[in-house]
């Protein structure tokens, strides 16, 4: 098992990596929040790029370090894009996260979730609910049933513990989900990362781009579990920091991402989390 | 006639439970700025969630306590997810707002726009052209012709007033027409609410994250009118403050959404409005 | 040859006409940065209007002083959308700015911007790598091969001047190309403008919404070269005067906003630039 000090080690290569090569990681993505996707990935010093066509999927497979697929605001083409470019990246051994943003809503987009169990995301990336309604759709052993209300989660994240550690010793990746205190475990270790802001769940795209931030993160990072990690507590850490010099929403989302951007790999890594057997 | 301190009092009702119980609703709008729509959403006390597929339209329309519908940018599907979601909302008895923004442009628009008719809304918002011009297209009673460039409104809220009536009393909601003042009507009592800023016309999507806003009260107020006027009065409110804050429009947007965030029931409420007789 | 003050008044003109007149300026852009650049368009002066469908796209054309066309996200529908909104944009004379963006991704993306040849563009913005691009596949002598990755230069704007020259002398237009000193020119002259800041290139969507300012500013130049030259002048200035008041991205963007709003028909037209014959 992996210690703590070794993960906080990978995670400051991880991100230092990126800071140093820029990698890009392209998304198929939401349009509610894509622009904050955008310039959280570019913030941590990675490189965006967004499609919805199935060749320019297949394209940014293979062009990028790592993928972002996020289903949030479907359109008729994610029936070809999606599975398309997540059979690209898992044929190409490219990691890529998938945020199940929605699960539940409508046909199309538990057809493209049970289609993405063939393809085994690197890293998922979701609150409690829909961690726990994934790994029910997959039928993994998860313990609690799903709540899900549109896109917002009304469960806690240890709720989900069995789901997202059921779902990362299926996939052999890493699983995030998002809280008060967030949950990121490969299915042999859990950890919690603390820190972030109440104001994460006041601003629309929190999730998403940490779910894009994560890409970035895996195209350097030498395991899974390092890049989601990383994610997070850069996450946490800038969410944290933000918080500390506002009071209201809006300004803490333009604070937020600047202190994404002057976090360094040492700080990341040396945000508070904790680490235990799954 | 309802009085003034009556509809106060349902103004402030409508913010606090908005307030207690975040309640979600949906939209399917534009892609220009569908970020604001759902941070200002955020931003009041409600949840937000957006899509554009027919079934998932009309899952959002079920489950939540109310949805907007902005024609802002159309996309090909829109000819199936527009008439069903509002379809849906109808005959469920859902509360849900229409913008008929860019009315006049294009085939798509007029055909949806001529449908929505029969859909009722509870709420229509929009600048006084897109009001003068969405009576015209119902075939109502509008007294002035409407002049239509692109997005923005060339004519003034009191040139749309017999037109706001006029929709108001066939569909048996509410009608909020966006100006220097504010108009809203339900077809039986006129208000005019102040405040604002002219940097809310320098800003892309003030009009339409008010219609989401008004989604939002729609879901907990007892009226249309009450909706209809506590997300103007909200508006209102918070665009005053902020543009005491501010020497320019993005920054006045950042301060404009923080505002919407601290403007408590008892605010909104006692925003500068009046009230006579339609 | 013109000379540097009598470009200076053209651009100063056409700064103070846009502010005189509030030009509509209508975009297809991808959804990305789409917020930014109708923010970026209200701030110098414009009105700003998005759309998809073909129908729609051609409205715009007819009724806007000018358009802006990018191919950032395509969708299925552009593949009508795109050619019949350029044919009426050229058939009409009106002024249009073409941004390849993302050139060399899917098949679509070359199909559509070879077909862009035939009706010449105005002005062609885009960074060094899509400029030569562009014009290696309009068969243009561009002297230099492009390397492109996703939607980031990797080369820069000297290496570009060929390629930029031989663009405009086929179009009869100016072309812009971004860098970290910006290159405009009508194949007649060579103008070198300088200011920006490094942020410009830690927020997405700079080059889109620089483009769709270039729109703005077509609408009322008397030449492309002053329209283009115009839009990068304000772009260098904003992004200087924003860059010295801030430490991070994210607030930069907001200042930037705010001080594009703020730059003056006299400020745009004597930011530091230099001329030479092509």
């Amino acid at each position: 098992m992996i210690n703590r000090e070794q993960l906080q080690e990978q995670i400051g290569r991880a991100a230092q990596k990126v800071r140093d090569t820029n990698p890009m990681a392209g998304s198929i993505t939401n349009t509610v929040t894509v622009n904050f996707v955008a310039n959280a990935q570019i913030a941590v010093g990675g490189s965006a790029a967004m499609v919805y066509l199935p060749d320019e999927g297949e394209f940014l497979a293979a062009a990028g370090g790592a993928t972002y697929l996020n289903v949030g605001t479907l359109l008729p083409i994610y029936e070809e894009t999606l599975p398309r470019t997540a059979r690209a990246l898992h044929e190409g051994g490219k990691p890529w996260v998938l945020d199940p943003v929605g699960i539940g809503i409508g046909s199309l987009r538990t057809k493209l979730l049970s289609q993405m169990k063939e393809f085994k995301p690197t890293i998922i990336r979701g609150n409690a609910s829909e961690a726990i309604a994934l790994a029910e759709l997959w039928g993994l052993e998860a313990g609690t049933a799903a709540e899900v209300r549109g896109v917002d989660s009304t469960q806690g994240v240890d709720e989900a513990r069995a789901a997202a550690v059921a779902l990362a010793r299926f996939t052999g990746g890493a699983v995030a989900v998002s809280g008060e205190v967030d949950l990121v475990t490969d299915g042999e270790v859990v950890c919690h990362s603390r820190g972030g802001s109440h104001f994460m769940a006041k601003i629309t795209g929190s999730g998403c781009s940490l779910g894009g931030v994560c890409a970035v993160f895996a195209a350097t990072a030498e395991t899974p579990l390092a890049a989601a990690l990383a994610g997070v507590q850069a996450y946490n850490l800038a969410g944290a920091r933000a918080e500390a010099r506002v009071d209201a929403p809006a300004s803490f989302q333009t604070a937020f991402l600047d202190e994404l951007y002057k976090a360094t790999p040492h700080d990341i890594a040396n945000n508070p989390f904790d680490i235990e057997e799954a």
